[in-house]
């Protein structure tokens, strides 16, 4: 199963080069991933790895050389190229030699939601940074939330910045991307599912909020909030209180401290 | 009190230069700040604020018009150059073309207790990220800590990036860098403020600690954890459940978990 590829003109590397592009990620489907950690995760998470590849020499770590066999024993395809190729197609300075291109999945909310008695589900409207969006994923799978919904104008989740932060956490979750704010509250209104805004004006102190029953959490861009077309439509706004002076928490906080409070009140 | 300098070997602009780096901020006792956004915190915290550098036309847009105004009104020394020169200083890619130089803060921890009942105090013990740092020092503001208190091996806080992450909230805490353990161990027992540890072993779920008390609640390396020395005199550990599948927390996401279950429970 194994190639070696040795020209920066093949198509595959080519393909490979693309998906640093959230254009080429969109169309064809497809995002990279790098380094060992992320490999392992993947490989142990039972997505779908379409190729792997790596430098000549990498599997002298033990690390690289164990996730090597597992993948090549899922019949995945395995593209061995020099570092200069490598170099072509990695989005990091110091790479560690291998990345894997890997399938995205596509999900449906009503099967998400099938034996789920209560689900807590978290909506990123419109949040700019991909490292908080790859946090914010981190945290929801702590949480154990049912699944993240992302509105048009976020951030890719499927960045490389977005993928590093979340730590390969995004394996775990059903992600939803590319919805407007009119279809993500068509879909929650469907599930009986209420929707709580984050807001800091006529809004309840968040512990006071009741998190045991069907929620969407829904937290805003990091200058703007939470859009109104959200605003208008939530149950309930919710705030974090600001004992210090600060204008606001960093919206991957709000989001640890909010998921949290849900997480303490369903135990 | 306006001075124009218009070359690179000034003794002024060599001295802006060098506060990039760790070395010559804690020989100066001085940092750099940069971005409107950051000097009109500094400007309205009561700081002192050195020496305010801005590019020859910078002053056209109206925030960075009033905020030279009101350093200007302070008797702040103002330092025109021109965007070649602000060049050789900025650590920014585009640059808005304002930066403060600051002096740092010598706190005691005697007087930060003083008048405050139930010390609430935050430890970072070898945080590595200066994201993380700057982001828990704004939730540790928001979330009304009395103090935060980094150990040797942390990212410098006054880094470009934590200040920036900090979103100026470190003119508002006090913040005791660079002690050792033992430093810290000593300090705390002084005052006779309970040391409390996050660890996912032999740990108490942490909404189930007394946060009710004077606590300083330790933080520990991204990778690591808490160092052992911290460990081993804790009066208690507590961890975050994990649901889903990830090995930890986001350090930042983690204390703004915990520091907002302290606040919670001091309502």
């Amino acid at each position: 199963m194994k190639e070696i590829i040795t020209s920066s003109q093949n198509r595959f590397i080519k393909l490979a080069a693309s998906l640093k592009e959230k254009k080429f990620r969109d169309e064809l489907g497809l995002f990279s991933i790098e380094g060992v950690r992320l490999v392992e995760e993947a490989a142990q998470a039972n997505w779908s790895v379409e190729a792997c590849v790596y430098i000549t020499g990498a599997e002298e770590d033990q690390r690289v050389h164990d996730v090597l066999l597992l993948l090549q024993s899922k019949n995945c395809r395995m593209i061995e190229v020099s570092a200069a190729i490598y170099g072509k197609i990695t989005e990091v300075k110091q790479p560690q030699g291998i990345m894997a291109i890997m399938k995205k999945r596509e999900y449906r909310l009503i099967d998400c939601l099938a034996n789920v008695e209560k689900p807590l589900l978290v909506v990123l409207d419109e949040v700019q940074d991909p490292g908080n969006v790859g946090t914010i994923i981190r945290t929801a799978v702590a949480a154990g939330c049912t699944g993240v919904i992302l509105t048009k104008g976020c951030s890719d989740v499927f960045a490389a910045k977005a993928v590093r932060a979340s730590m390969g956490s995004l394996f775990y979750v059903p992600i939803f991307e590319g919805l407007s704010q009119d279809e993500v509250i068509n879909s929650l209104d469907k599930y009986d599912i209420r929707i709580l805004v984050t807001s800091l004006e006529d809004s309840t102190i968040y512990f006071r909020t009741d998190f045991n029953q069907s929620v969407a959490v829904v937290f805003g861009n990091e200058g703007n909030g939470v859009s109104r077309k959200l605003l208008e439509v939530a149950i309930e706004r919710l705030h974090i209180p600001l004992l210090g002076n600060v204008e606001s928490l960093n919206v991957a906080a709000s989001a640890a401290v909010i998921l949290y409070e849900a997480v303490r009140q369903r135990q």
